[in-house]
């Protein structure tokens, strides 16, 4: 009978993708199931970003906005980024945070129809999707609401008086994949814009938004895409709603922002949506991040990822059942993305007791184990390692000491 | 009869900074008066962005952000900045563009006083400044109105119906200071708080937030604090107000961003005006420019670069008389900043002519040559090197060809 690690090794042997693991920066002996919330270090971002340092900024100095093209670098890679996502040129920059785009597409949704007062979301979306929410409806003084339903509902309350529409595709404890193009069809039938956040489906599941329909997304940086700790988020504006109107007009938005004119007029396209000056350190990390997983196919991107989990599942059933797991991701491939979630009441302190075996995933309050599987960078028996150590630790329980006990401000 | 040169030498000579030049990376030959533009880059910059980029991410991987200290650095850095601006500990916070900080501070000086719908500037103030004015008068639909009056009227414009008066302390283009203290105290007498603009004060200029009684300020981190481009902002919020909200509540201002509750609670101090994520890179290079001018004294910084000014101004009196320079600045020391600005009609033209031969300077549409003096870097002698440059191209004609009447899109 084989066993799960030459079943595992096996599947190694024959993976397409082997060949991109040499391509990062990962200890021998280490097993990083964290990559959907800081992605590894390719090895070539270390040569980029001495480069960038020393010769563009050390030498053309000023002169790099043009000699070396940092001023178009947002667009540049931003469009790198669309094709990823199934964006046409041209409608996606790379700036700012996650949390800040969401914003300006918030209030890019509203300015095109601007009677309709209500931004709808969904509970338990990821929190910075709520927070900007909150901060808009805030600040308009009561104009716009923001309000959220339970996922199986969010849908039903659709109506001509939203403005907008922000879930996120894959959800962030979960996993589970919502269909981008019924939930934007469906969208459309009220005339309501949806704003995908795609912070943990960019590079990890195929996305096509051209196909949906979509109106606007944005995305993470520093998970799939490997841009490093902090790395500048995206957004996508469909190009019919490129003359909306961002709350956050700066400078690098402006049509001539070199006129140094008092009066803010709007570039024409994408370029529109940026707004100070571009972060140029983080984005010659995420452009060499953004290369590197462009050099792979998609759809064996995905294949990978499913063959992963699916060897996590069965290997969980094998070696932790009986031990107080639930599997919180959705069972079906199709409809999961690239992480696999289990609770545990002792969620916390196993995590903690994994990290000291140099199994690396990470914990959701209140009780969420979270691998995340990139299929990039992980053979299959890096799963296996992580299974056998988990139930090793549960066993045994190595897991149950005061300092594992205790949760840190940041897990 | 002493010479220019010899007076510069002699200058040199007997420069108390003159240690810091070695510190940075600049060619023999160059002159580089663009430091109030991009900074230069600190040479130890280059060792402390290939520790973050190789042992922070690549080896701690998602550790780091409390192994590394990432999860404080916007705080550590901020305290720092403050230090150099006279704010207390716990009143700065490095995040962001200054364009974003601008509107967390417009945002939040509304949010003390909503019943007020006015926010001031004056005409010609960076345009990012009123850009981002215009984008709250937008988006909140009519209730705030952007007000903006010529510099010398503005304060006359203060009225119990202002909410917040943004005005930049030095300005970009011509270097005229704004007593802070003065202006700070007028404003406060019609309960008006002031966003003070520090992009070309910090690091250039003896600032005390405190001893003005300020109430707001942000700041730009690759000018003079050398922090490379695109480098993170700062915002400073007085004590005093930091109950208010920005309109930009994001995850990392929640009091406790890992609980990933649905509902936003800002954190009690400064942090709450963070976002979204922060950008470790940037932040990492901004940290080495900043404990770098620290180490140098500021009464001694701005001596410096009154001399160097001084100087500047004496030998295009010796050297341009006549050949059409306006001194855009003010003569009086006491009044001008760290840079030093000429109007001429071919003043395009001239400084692409001068960037031929080495000299870096930079224009301000429509007509600004504008020059910095870093006093950390620059010597004496590239002073007269510039004036002697400039002399002869002018003198010349040839700054009179084709390419460089053209106008570039980023100069």
């Amino acid at each position: 009978m084989t066993t799960l690690l030459e079943h595992a090794e096996a599947l190694d042997a024959a993976d397409p993708l082997r060949h991109f693991r040499s391509e990062f920066a990962l200890r021998e002996g280490l097993v990083y199931l964290d990559g959907n919330s800081l992605g590894a270090l390719p090895h070539a971002t270390r040569t980029r970003i001495a480069e960038t340092v020393a010769t563009e900024w050390g030498e053309g100095l000023i002169t790099s906005w043009l000699g070396a093209d940092w001023v178009n670098a947002p667009r540049r890679i931003g469009d790198k980024i669309g094709k990823l996502i199934g964006a046409r040129p041209g409608e996606v920059i790379a700036c700012d945070s996650t949390s800040i785009n969401i914003f300006k597409a918030l209030t890019a949704a509203i300015s095109l129809q601007p009677d309709r007062s209500v931004i709808l979301s969904e509970t338990g979306n990821f929190p910075t999707d709520l927070y900007m929410m909150q901060g808009v409806t805030a600040f308009s003084g009561g104009r716009i609401q923001a309000v959220t339903a339970a996922a199986e509902e969010v849908l039903d309350r659709l109506d001509t008086n939203v403005a907008a529409l922000l879930l996120t595709q894959v959800h962030y404890k979960s996993g589970l994949v919502r269909d981008m193009a019924a939930v934007t069809a469906r969208a459309h039938r009220h005339g309501v814009p949806v704003i995908w956040d795609l912070s943990h489906s960019v590079g990890a599941i195929p996305v096509d938004l051209t196909a949906a329909n979509a109106d606007f997304a944005i995305g993470c940086g520093y998970k799939f895409l490997n841009g490093g700790p902090g790395a500048p988020a995206f957004l996508h504006v469909a190009g019919r709603h490129q003359k909306a109107v961002p709350a956050l007009s700066g400078w690098f938005g402006h049509n001539r922002p070199f006129d140094f004119d008092d009066d803010y007029v709007p570039a024409d396209g994408i370029e529109r949506f940026l707004c100070g000056t571009p972060q140029v350190l983080g984005l010659a990390a995420l452009e060499t991040g953004v290369d590197l997983i462009a050099r792979a196919d998609m759809q064996a991107l995905r294949r990978k990822s499913q063959k992963l989990a699916d060897l996590f599942i069965a290997a969980m059933a094998e070696r932790c059942a009986d031990l107080g797991f639930a599997l919180v991701s959705p069972r079906d491939p199709g409809l999961r993305g690239s992480h696999v979630s289990y609770a545990h009441p002792q969620g916390y302190a196993m995590m903690q007791a994994l990290k000291a075996r140099d199994v690396i995933g990470d914990f959701r309050a209140p009780d969420v184990m979270r691998f995340g599987l990139t299929p990039l960078y992980l053979r299959y028996v890096d799963i296996v390692t992580a299974v056998e150590t988990l139930a090793d630790i549960a066993r045994s329980g190595a897991w149950d000491t005061p300092e594992y006990r205790v949760r840190a401000a940041v897990t």
